[in-house]
């Protein structure tokens, strides 16, 4: 859980005094990765088109990506739930990505956050356009080598495919046995198939 | 496309002169899916609940299946959709598969009524109770012996799940390079998957 706000302009801002600003910037920040996309989208640009100086953006967020996921506003930061599967042997890679993906949803605090962003993203224009912009660079920002060429960003969204598949039918349509099944052994069988997407 | 009607009760019914009484079946069927499942719902029960004899339920919609499938409202059978995938080479299910389920979202007319259909079961309990209630059965009264015991509804499901997922990320997410990969290519990636999941 931690440090993200879901709601940045009614919340409280990290920086007491500058919930506007924080929120002007989120808003120029969400503006630009969607129409943009991640890699065309610069701290600078989104500090012209916040009215702040680059460094007061840097200062209130950090680096591009931790930009990029506070704008998307989910209840945790998915670089670490996916960070935290990567250590360890590669052979094991899917079922550890699996069963980290799975614990998260299955945590009730994130899992009703997690559902209003999917409900959101299958309705909003923007918010569609925001994961569209960031969602395959950050994946592969943690991920790295260890999704070989020449097209690692369908692998990535292949394996993504198969989790958002599984949210839906597990959290949402409750269809059984997908939803009572217990969370090792539903990674262990999407784990290969995982595996088979980003490494196959 | 065929004989299906998206809005039964709006539209003409099949039987000239009975639209409200075919739209009086329909919605004790979406009750009794949604409520009970499929095998507990019984043509008798549907009639009962709608003021008529079973065998007009029979006569408008044919077999339980049959009523189920129009419940659910999707412009198209999914039965024939899954169908024209299981004639072939038992090895070449999983491609069949994928391949019969991305020409039918490839194709706009259907894209646009299951694009609704998809946000409404995202919202509505009901929509979500009644996939819930019926989905499984119904893939594996096509599939049948395909999948092999001794879970071939957590088979089922699965192998759902990667369709549903990619279908999120290719036609509400729109998310490249998945968006614009042609769809024999991306059945070529989807179909050992798929073919894991039924029958691996």
């Amino acid at each position: 859980m931690g440090q993200s706000d879901a709601e940045p302009i009614r919340g409280p801002g990290r920086r007491p005094g500058a919930p506007d600003t924080r929120g002007a910037i989120l808003a120029a920040a969400r503006t630009a990765f969607a129409e943009r996309g991640f890699e065309r989208t610069t701290m600078r640009g989104v500090a012209t088109a916040a009215g702040v100086t680059p460094g007061l953006v840097h200062h209130f967020f950090g680096g591009k990506d931790d930009l990029f996921v506070e704008a998307l506003g989910v209840p945790f930061d998915p670089r670490q739930v996916l960070g935290s599967a990567v250590d360890g042997p590669i052979d094991g890679l899917g079922d550890r990505i699996a069963l980290a993906v799975l614990r998260t949803w299955d945590d009730e605090q994130r899992r009703q956050p997690l559902l209003a962003f999917l409900r959101t993203a299958m309705t909003s224009d923007q918010v569609a356009a925001l994961l569209r912009g960031g969602m395959p660079a950050l994946a592969l920002g943690v991920l790295g080598d260890l999704v070989p060429g020449p097209d690692p960003e369908q692998r990535v969204e292949l394996a993504f495919a198969q989790m958002l598949g599984v949210a839906v039918l597990r959290y949402v349509v409750r269809l059984e046995p997908l939803a009572s099944l217990p969370a090792d052994e539903l990674a262990g069988r999407l784990g290969p198939v995982l595996q088979h997407h980003l490494r196959g």
